[in-house]
């Protein structure tokens, strides 16, 4: 006889208690294949509950497979295979998933580190981290957002659930025409395609483009991530030294007057890892080059909106008559990256390439995000958001670039002057060897490691500093924890 | 003088409303480089709003590159790049956009029918379309869905709009792994990826594994979504002929034994697109073949959950003691397909590689949405739905069956009767030369044209009836048609 009681108030709706432990007693062999269970009224009965959540019950056992079903009689338990034991689970894959794997995976796989598969850490207690360009949550515009959400449920209904556009939701990508507009670019919502941020972005451009063997340039340092990725496709790196002005533009002619060159990735605003912002002549050259050679440039603007001092510089894109700029933008890096929601922006025939590569490599992007993003824009929350954050971040850099100054002598390194976003480079002068992160652990501050922001061999030690995600407090304690770090360092040396 | 007013119903908040008639009368040159806008006060006191509101929309067209701000006096005018005009724009590209993509992505773009990068179009009006494999949106669990979304949002906070783990939510992976517990297949939240859906599940397993040359086999005929890829992958494809009995498991071992195949790609539940459901004894003998000729084999389970009627059948992941099954599953095909959430089960050796592609190809994907989806389990929505959906979808598809019984003579199709799905596989007859487009035209029905889902050229007509959107009412109305439809090509035939 089956003898089990129900909980009321575990929160388990009562006809899955009932079919859990129906299953668990099959599962372990209290019920065998054979075995008939009560009829729904009596296990009713017996019960206290409807004969409707028993009914419920033995659906779901039978969906499942653990028992047959007969119109009328009661459910008799099936044989099922036996699950597969722990040990047996645990143990080696008789296939080599390297061998399965292609190189350009296997690759891929050999050198990304473990953690990057996994959510990156949050720092141990008590340490202050310099590593991570990530918003400050204490700052995502919770309620706003919720409220956006609520609302598009209400309003627009099951369409939210469906499947989308593989270009996006419309209405956003014409609010994002409308805020690009106010960056002096000129684009239609058919010029845009929504991605999975900036990342999925930089993948489905070189997607487009890649066949091993062509070659494309990127600053030196560039963003990390895209390094990896240009390797899994096969493409050459050509790394153009980045100046206290931006790419070195002489060294990029020369490129391109050597070789067929294929894309030109560029950061103009506040570079990752840098922090530098190029000027108006700087970008007019960068676009003469690339119109006079025939090269696409892949304009990463990950930060546009968040200029907070200093001249408005134009995007490239805004000068772009040809249609050579596929331009990148994201709301990550200002809003907040759960909403997976970054852009291209390019001439229609390239959209469309690009549009083709998403429909087939994942049908569409979710609508509902997209629809409670839309709203958020059109309402104004966007806008207003970004007058916040501009505040806030023109006086956390204040304070970084001020604690700077107090904390670490003009002797062991020097740093830019960012006009906008979260990144300052440090490049420390030559010294005695050290062990870097040993000796910034000692003071429990951490920083993101220069060379991983390199493709060759960098040549000297440098240090990205992102506060993104601390407060002025934080920032100050974290300089001082640096200042006392490098002193080891220095003040060993002297 | 500045003249205009402000409006306060429109709902747009009032800073905004300053900002963009001075955004519009600069770039209409009403207002020029060099002016001088009135102080904040002088503003304020004319559009009676308080000063801070003028001060926002200022700080507004400064972040937006319009004005020039120094502290205490009032704002200039800067000069910005004209917008290019219209007829700029429209403009041909001075590139040649398939001269920078790829030949795999060209290949691709040229294949792909326009509309498959634009939203599947809704059949006019008075139409009756069996075309499209869509859930029905009049039984999407809206309300249960708005419900754990807020619970969510009030319970889990700022870290749903954050950077997520790229394998995925651990909660939802756990839920995952109990469900599919249920179907008989034992597997942890590590063996498990979360994926945008089960074509971006597919996208990752052939990005894993493609190099140009090596061989995939697909049932013939097969989902048609992914053909396309195959071929940008560069993959050769093997068509195995499916039987009424699955796919032709003599002429899989031949393949084997003449040269390495390198996946098998099988959907063994009402197999897309022809609703065929293998047997227990075939499922072990594919595993067999896999396992003596060392082939993964990749099993799309999109529709696991639907089988509600007829003998259950166990997965071929859950006899997999070798782990040479990737197992593909899906929430679109059951639930809704907006979430995009789908998900491979694999050796972790394999689920790690697949994790550091999907980490670079777009770092991870939105945790609000699979945080709501693992609480629609874990709370017993999902169950309580799939079986509703079972009750719905047993009625459509014995309501679907009669009807092709009534009004479809055996003489001109024969058809599979499907113990779960949504899919319907039409055999026509040989009949004299027809357009079959033409003729479901005459009648306002529509159905999926058989070709679409072969590699090589069919032999026969086909046609893939699916009944996933349309209720019994729709369904009935719509096999008439077809039978008036067909009848226009038979009946003229005798």
């Amino acid at each position: 006889m089956i003898l089990f009681e129900l909980d009321e108030n575990c929160g388990k709706p009562k006809s899955r208690q009932i079919s859990d432990l129906l299953a668990d007693r099959m599962k372990t062999g209290l019920l065998k294949p054979g075995d008939r269970l009560p009829s729904t009224r009596k296990l009713a009965d017996l019960l206290r509950v409807h004969r409707s959540t028993v009914a419920l019950a033995y659906q779901t056992l039978w969906s499942l497979g653990f028992v047959d079903l007969q119109r009328g009689s009661a459910p008799v338990v099936r044989s099922r295979a036996p699950l597969p034991e722990a040990s047996e689970r645990e143990r080696e894959s008789a296939l080599d998933w390297d061998r399965v794997s292609s190189p350009a995976t296997g690759d891929l796989y050999r050198h990304a580190p473990l953690r990057t598969v996994q959510r990156s850490p949050s720092p141990p207690r008590g340490w202050i981290s310099f590593e991570y360009l990530r918003m400050d949550p204490r700052l995502f515009p919770m309620e706003h957002f919720r409220t956006c959400l609520g609302r598009a449920f209400r309003e627009e209904g099951t369409s939210l659930l469906g499947y989308g556009d593989p270009r996006g939701h419309e209405g956003l990508r014409e609010a994002i025409a409308a805020r690009m507009g106010t960056h002096g670019i000129s684009v239609t919502a058919d010029e845009i395609l929504i991605t999975n941020g900036a990342q999925h972005a930089l993948d489905l451009v070189l997607r487009m483009m890649a066949e091993p063997g062509k070659t494309v340039a990127v600053e030196s340092p560039t963003y990390g991530d895209i390094l990896p990725l240009l390797r899994h496709y096969g493409l050459n790196i050509a790394e153009i030294p980045l100046k206290e002005d931006g790419m070195d533009l002489d060294t990029l002619e020369n490129i391109c007057r050597k070789g067929p060159l294929h894309l030109v990735y560029t950061m103009p605003n506040f570079q990752n890892p840098t922090g530098i912002t190029t000027d108006q002549p700087h970008r007019e050259r960068l676009l003469d080059i690339c119109s006079r050679f025939g090269v696409p440039l892949l304009e990463d603007a990950f930060e546009e909106e968040m200029k907070y001092s200093g001249r408005v510089v134009l995007p490239v894109k805004s000068m772009d008559t040809g249609h050579r700029v596929i331009y990148c933008g994201t709301f990550s890096k200002v809003l907040f990256p759960g909403a997976r929601v970054g852009w291209l922006a390019a001439h229609p025939e390239c959209i469309r390439r690009l549009a083709v590569l998403r429909r087939y490599g994942e049908l569409s992007p979710p609508v509902l995000l997209q629809a409670a993003l839309a709203r958020f824009c059109s309402e104004g929350h966007f806008e207003r958001h970004i007058s916040r954050m501009h505040r806030v971040y023109r006086k956390r850099m204040q304070t970084a670039l001020a604690a700077l100054k107090r904390s670490i002598s003009p002797e062991w390194a020097a740093w830019t002057r960012p006009d906008g976003g979260y990144l300052i480079w440090l490049s420390m002068a030559p010294s005695p060897p050290a062990d870097w992160e040993d000796i910034l652990a000692s003071e429990k501050v951490s920083a993101a490691p220069g060379y991983t922001f390199y493709s060759s061999e960098p040549t000297g030690v440098h240090f990205r500093l992102s506060i993104s995600s601390l407060d002025e407090e934080e920032i100050e304690e974290g300089i001082r924890r640096l200042g006392r770090a490098f002193g080891k360092v220095y003040e060993r040396k002297g």
